[in-house]
């Protein structure tokens, strides 16, 4: 296809920038591409990879022509690429970020950005437990979906030509509000993480069983947790102080029902775990019907 | 090799009974393999895929002139078929098990076995979230461990040979009281299955995000969880019901844990969340180098 975007600039060059940078290549989305990391070796690795054709240590400079800017930082880090970026903004850009929390980036870098910018912020829901230039591929956002928050007043055009470039990028596209997206994700992502993380924890803690008997036992369930709690640790820290409340919400709640399972193991109540345990089957066959994850037996791993 | 076993019984022809009857059928394990199971459409499916020569409704004629017993059934329903079983057993047969929790297993069979049979315990570290005949597969072991629970006095050359047998599958073999297998396995299986239980069952309940949003937006974290809870209800609530102690003790430690993190968000306190997030990709990583889950992104799935 004919390019999309004159130039498209990638602020943050990590799991997701990167893997941008490759579905644009692939696809053609832009006549130019250029990045900006902080830190030098991302920069030497993104041109010795060839993720963009420039890259600058001052975000200003990566932004400069750009008509799509998409902040792919840590969500802590984005008010100040905002602040840093504003003033060098095309008129009729668009910017857009990739955070998994949307109501403190809108708060925080909203107030950065001139009027005739289009302001709509994004968040692919995709992701692996890997991170750095060289982590990204273009497959990440196939049949994934990618969830844009503009607020009220956002330019209809503006919006509809961010959707068509996630679903160049093989993605569906949803539109919410940052509020309802800040609920969603809490309960679908932070709290599962929170949980993978707060496990891992608990194992390693153990005076009674040794880490290297964790290690290889861990097939048994533990693995997975492990996985998800490999996730990056700056990224995931900002993600816990911007939505706090909502994630507080469902760790209520998760905390309410741990009880009550709790309660159905110590006075040996069979019926309450057969049925807990029943219903949560169906909500995998739910998954699994929507192409959200494979069927396969251990996600295909054992017979890799 | 020739066969290591005269006649092999396996009772119980689920995930695990039927991956066991593809290892002994592909390694040539056994010069007989007959097999049990209570639901008559397992039995026909059972001689549809030719998992075993022979099927029994009655698990005393499967057991019949059987050198090898494995009990593949759910825990809670064990002691029932060494009962049955028991005074059918040949002289000097190795009867053994497959399941999660040892220390019941233990307690509620022994007493139904003969002192001319050999009582070995075991445990293979391995499974996937499907179950039923058909869902067996012979690599299901390879690389992982089993565990091995004799009690004191138990004859050394039976420990040896169930430890061939396991080997020839695939396994690496490890031996350990029965108590410690319920705690090692208290915190690398059961509390991340109660753990990913709950998970399920709280975003089930919401009223504030719609299931299909749940589901729509899993591949964040959330869908890792639904797998683990996935896996066959009986077996699950047999185990809580049987290792009910030291669950809940991890299970205590766990929320003494939680608190701690959950502190850390309401406060904003970033520098425990980090440090916390950061010690728990070192796990990840020993579970790699040791060979027990795959280094690809996401499970490698998102390639495939």
């Amino acid at each position: 296809m004919s390019a999309m975007f004159e130039k498209i600039a990638v602020l943050g060059l990590g799991l997701i920038g990167s893997s941008i940078c490759h579905g644009v290549k692939a696809q053609g989305l832009a006549k130019v591409l250029v990045g900006h990391a902080k830190s030098a070796e991302t920069r030497k690795v993104a041109l010795e990879i060839g993720l963009v054709s420039e890259v600058f240590e001052n975000p200003a400079d990566a932004v400069n022509g750009a008509d799509l800017v998409i902040l792919c930082a840590p969500v802590g880090a984005c008010a100040a690429l905002a602040e840093a970026t504003g003033k060098q903004l095309r008129e009729g850009a668009i910017f857009t970020d990739v955070g998994s929390v949307k109501g403190a980036i809108v708060r925080d870098c909203a107030p950065h950005l001139p009027l005739n910018v289009h302001f709509i912020p994004g968040h692919p829901i995709a992701g692996t437990e890997q991170s750095g230039p060289r982590s990204g591929f273009a497959e990440l956002f196939h049949h994934r979906w990618c969830i844009l928050t503009p607020v009220a007043g956002t330019d209809v055009a503006a919006i509809e030509k961010l959707t068509k470039f996630w679903e160049a990028l093989g993605s569906n596209v949803d539109v919410m509000t940052a509020d309802h997206h800040d609920l969603v994700l809490a309960i679908t992502s932070h709290l599962p993480h929170l949980i993978a993380y707060n496990t891992v924890a608990t194992a390693a803690d153990l005076e009674t069983v040794t880490d290297s008997e964790v290690i290889k036992y861990s097939a048994s369930g533990f693995r997975d947790f492990t996985r998800i709690a490999a996730s990056d640790p700056t990224m995931w820290r900002d993600v816990f102080l911007n939505n706090k409340e909502a994630v507080l919400e469902m760790l209520g709640r998760f905390t309410e029902e741990l009880a009550v399972l709790q309660r159905a193991v110590r006075w040996g109540d069979g019926e309450t775990l057969f049925n807990l345990f029943t219903r949560a089957r169906e909500v995998r066959r739910g998954i699994i019907a929507a192409g959200q994850d494979t069927a396969a037996p251990n996600f295909g791993r054992d017979k890799s």
